[in-house]
C-alpha cells in the first residue's frame, strides 16, 4: 500500500506529520514523500525542512492520497501540476485524504464536488464557494473522501482510517504505541469552547492564520 | 527566544514536529533545527527527511531545548558531541526539554540526576537506571527540566510550556489555531486504558518500539 503525502512550501508541518507518523505504523505501508521538486520544502512560520523525495509524476496511482493545509495552500488554488497529479492519483486510490485546508486545495481540483467535507474551523465557508457542504465535524468520511479540521485533526483522522483498513486492533496499537491520551492543559480547542476573546483574537487575525500575513 | 530542536537520524518524526507546530506561535521566538551535521535526517519507519539548518557548535546557548526520542535515542547514549552540547546548551537555557525516550538522553548527559521526569510508558524504567525518578504523568516540570511521555504528549508539553512562558490567552489561542480538541476515535492511549491484548502486543514487541527493530 503506497500512500502519498503531498508537501509543498508553508505547508502546516504539523498537518503533514500528525498522520505521517500514525500510518507508518499501517502494516504493509510504504510511505511517499511527493512533491513538484526533489528537495526541502519549507514550512509555515518556524521554517521546518520536509524533504520530497518523489516527483508528482514518479508515483501517479497511490493508494491512499493525502493534502495537508497551511498558508501554503493559497498558491495551490489555480489549476495546475497539482490539480492535475491529484486528479489522476485520485482516479486509482482508495482513499483520498486531506488536513486542515489541504481540502480547499482538493476541492479547487474539483474532487469533492456535492461531497460532505471539513476544514480548519477559519476556513469552513472558503468550502462552500467550490460546491462542497462544510461540516462542523473533526473528521469527516464521505466515501473514499476523508477530510479532517485544523492542524491536530489529522491524528484522529489518521487513526480512524487505519482503523478502517486494517482493524480496531492494529489502530489502538498505534494509539497506544505513540502514547495518544490527549491531555491538552486548557480546553480551547475548538470555537466553541474557547474563551471569547480567544476565538475573537483568531477571527480578527484570520488572514494571518490562514495565509500567513 | 532561541528555541533548540534536536535532530538525528531515527528519530520519531511526531516528537519534533507535534511541539514545533505549537512553539512556532510562541511570540517572539525563533526555532533553530539543531543536529551534528547540516542536512536532512531521516525519521524512523517512514523515512521522511528533516533538514538540520543549525549545527551544534552555531548555537550553544538557546533559550529552550528540545530532545525528541525515537530508536535514534539509542546512538545517543555515550558521552560524545550530542552530550557535550546538551551540557554546554543546559548551562544557560531557561527550559530543558524532551519527548518520549528524549529524556533517556538527557538523562544520560547527565542532566536529570535525582530529578521526576518521564518518558515512553515501555522506557519508563530505563530512567531509574540513569538516576532519575520515573512517574507515569503525561508532562513532568521539575524546575526549568519538562519531559513528556511518549510521542503525541509533546504537544501537550509544548502547551504547557507556552503558558508558562506567555500565559494562558496565547497559549489558548495557539491550541483554537490547531485546533487542538482531540477526539480519538479509541480509547487505547495509555497502558491502563488500552484493551490487554493491545498492551501485551506492545510490550512482546517493545525492542521493536523502541529500538525499531
Amino acid at each position: 500500500m503506497r500512500i502519498a503525502i503531498l508537501l509543498f512550501d508553508d505547508l502546516t508541518a504539523l498537518d503533514a506529520v500528525g498522520p505521517y507518523e500514525i500510518l507508518s505504523f499501517l502494516p504493509g505501508a510504504r510511505i511517499h514523500l511527493v512533491g513538484e521538486r526533489r528537495g526541502p520544502v519549507r514550512a509555515h512560520r518556524g521554517g521546518l525542512g520536509l524533504m520530497v523525495d518523489t516527483e508528482l509524476d514518479e508515483l501517479t496511482d497511490p493508494d491512499i492520497v493525502l493534502v495537508p493545509g497551511g498558508p501554503g495552500q493559497n498558491a495551490l488554488m489555480d489549476d495546475g501540476p497539482v490539480h492535475d497529479w491529484l486528479r489522476t492519483a485520485d482516479t486509482t486510490s482508495t482513499w483520498t485524504t486531506s488536513v486542515c485546508t489541504g481540502s480547499l486545495i482538493l476541492a479547487a481540483a474539483g474532487l469533492l464536488d456535492g461531497r460532505r467535507a471539513t476544514s480548519h474551523w477559519l476556513a469552513l465557508e472558503q468550502l462552500s464557494a467550490h460546491g462542497v457542504e462544510p461540516t462542523g465535524e473533526r473528521v469527516v468520511v464521505d466515501g473514499k473522501y476523508v477530510t479532517a479540521a485544523g492542524v491536530s485533526s489529522g491524528i484522529d483522522m489518521a487513526l480512524t482510517l487505519v482503523g478502517r483498513i486494517a482493524g480496531d486492533t492494529t489502530a489502538q496499537s498505534i494509539q497506544l504505541g505513540t502514547e495518544y491520551d490527549p491531555r491538552p492543559p486548557y480546553d480551547a480547542g475548538s470555537p466553541d469552547k474557547a474563551p471569547e476573546e480567544v476565538v475573537r483574537l483568531l477571527r480578527d487575525n484570520s488572514r494571518f492564520v490562514l495565509q500567513g500575513r
